[in-house]
């Protein structure tokens, strides 16, 4: 894999939109009350952006791949997207998750008829950093470094722009960094100059981390955002670098606060993942023309409980 | 006060709607799990769709006559919904609320610069009952009976019917009857034929009550939806009995359950009032071309906590 992304122009981002239009929603830009805007990427299907890559993915790979069935490996989201785009399409599919996901997103992933393999965090990465999809029956779509994911997730770019044509700055959570690539490269085809920041929690700043070591750092997640706990990868690493103009790293303690407020002020759910643009966007970046990606809501309702008592 | 709401043709409504956009927002329609559809008043200003009405009131009253403050008594989201417009068109705001309001409700309407009144219930009710608020100085808004804001109401329509031409059903949770109103007035001169449903919970199943008596019921609220908790009003029966064209009661325990599964499911905070209307949806009434109005989400985090753990 190589980690240039070529032919992401203005007639792509379109062209793939267009793909996606019946398949996903156009998802909601609301005022947030401290000024700038919220892009509710968690009222998509699944609750979160992801549907966006897997619809790409899998309409890019072509029906006689995809009849061999749908393999993913994910911190939940991407699971869920790809139960629900194998459903959609009546091909199998499997998930490689963490044992430690939340309940919400294993029910889902199994409620959407998929199989979820649950596996130590240790023993994922082993499987992950191994390759051992190349010994599956199934076609692997690779949650965030697909290109062909990348590219679907531009598709929120052209929704972005017809509701704010001026935005200026978009702020976006950083998992393995998918979304960002593709929101990067969509702003570059259809508006350069959009400022596009990157923000992690405190609990894990992998990719801050990354950039201040040149490599990979020494990291455990101990944050409440798991949809952002992917590991490092290398050509993540160089496509991150050369597409994110800044980095943001938001307290733990504000991502929990900002979930609460979220559901308290704004009236929509958010995970913790889906919470830490906004949390960035409070924090002094909210002018008129900023845009926060709120990526998904997919929390156990004992966690938003939690966290709307503390 | 005659019963008989004249002038609100095609025309009124758009005119309405025009006035009314620079100041709210149209909101989403969003399909629901369920089937059907979300029209999620929850992300207007304050929190429910009574900016609508305020606003148009505000409006119609005129300069110098806002210019004296406003008044208005509420359970909460009217009161909310007065303050902002009052703050908005910088006047003064009193309002008359049960002091069983929730907290978000009371704070909310303090944090805009209002001031709060708090009576208890049978003390709020003799206050309306004998038109106190004749002898103040404010300009009295009525919540839920006034003309202006039952048309204010109406302009939710226009933005349903862009989204779904082919609707054919509404389903409206009602407590004073002022929104269910509007929205009849409004399918009435856009789109006849459109069922317009009214919900209220079990709790409190003011109006159903009253047409089985033919006059007021004998009731107290007991119900988490504390918008509904207006009291029987005659000239509001009649309306009712003209512009509604089925009622329906939902459990207590139902409405709870569905506050928490628009948390975790859809991924948007209801109200108990706001939770109504998908109760009713989920219950039967999910064909495609139903629209259940999700009318508020000021709900204290503590109580949604409570709904989310039970």
């Amino acid at each position: 894999m190589t980690a240039a992304i070529h032919g992401v122009d203005a007639a792509r981002v379109h062209e793939v939109a267009g793909l996606l239009a019946p398949h996903i929603r156009q998802t909601p830009l609301i005022p947030a009350p401290s000024g700038g805007f919220l892009k509710l990427e968690s009222l998509q299907p699944t609750g979160s952006f992801k549907v966006r890559g897997f619809f790409a993915a899998a309409h890019l790979i072509g029906r006689d791949q995809v009849a061999r069935g749908l393999l993913t490996v994910s911190a939940g989201n991407a699971a869920l997207a790809c139960a629900y785009v194998a459903r959609e399409l009546q091909v199998p599919c499997r998930v490689v998750m963490f044992d430690t996901a939340p309940a919400l997103k294993v029910n889902g992933v199994r409620a959407l008829g998929a199989d979820a393999v649950l596996m130590s965090r240790d023993h994922l990465l082993e499987w992950v950093a191994t390759r051992a999809w190349e010994r599956d029956p199934e076609v692997f779509i690779h949650p965030f470094a697909s290109e062909a994911v990348i590219t679907g997730h531009s598709s929120i770019v052209p929704e972005i722009l017809a509701d704010l044509p001026d935005v200026e700055r978009v702020i976006v959570p950083v998992g393995g960094g998918g979304l960002i690539c593709g929101i990067a490269l969509g702003f570059a085809a259809l508006k350069p100059g959009v400022r596009v920041v990157g923000v992690q929690s405190e609990g894990y700043p992998l990719w801050q981390r990354a950039f201040a070591v040149n490599g990979p750092p020494s990291l455990t997640p101990d944050t409440i955002a798991d949809g952002t706990s992917a590991p490092f990868d290398p050509v993540m690493f160089e496509r991150l670098g050369s597409l994110v103009h800044e980095w943001v790293a938001v307290p733990e303690a504000t991502v929990r606060r900002t979930v609460a407020s979220l559901a308290t002020d704004v009236k929509v759910v958010a995970e913790g993942a889906g919470a830490l643009a906004y949390a960035a966007m409070v924090d002094g970046r909210s002018s008129p023309g900023t845009v926060a990606i709120l990526s998904g809501g997919n929390l156990d309702g004992s966690r938003l409980a939690e966290l709307l008592t503390e």
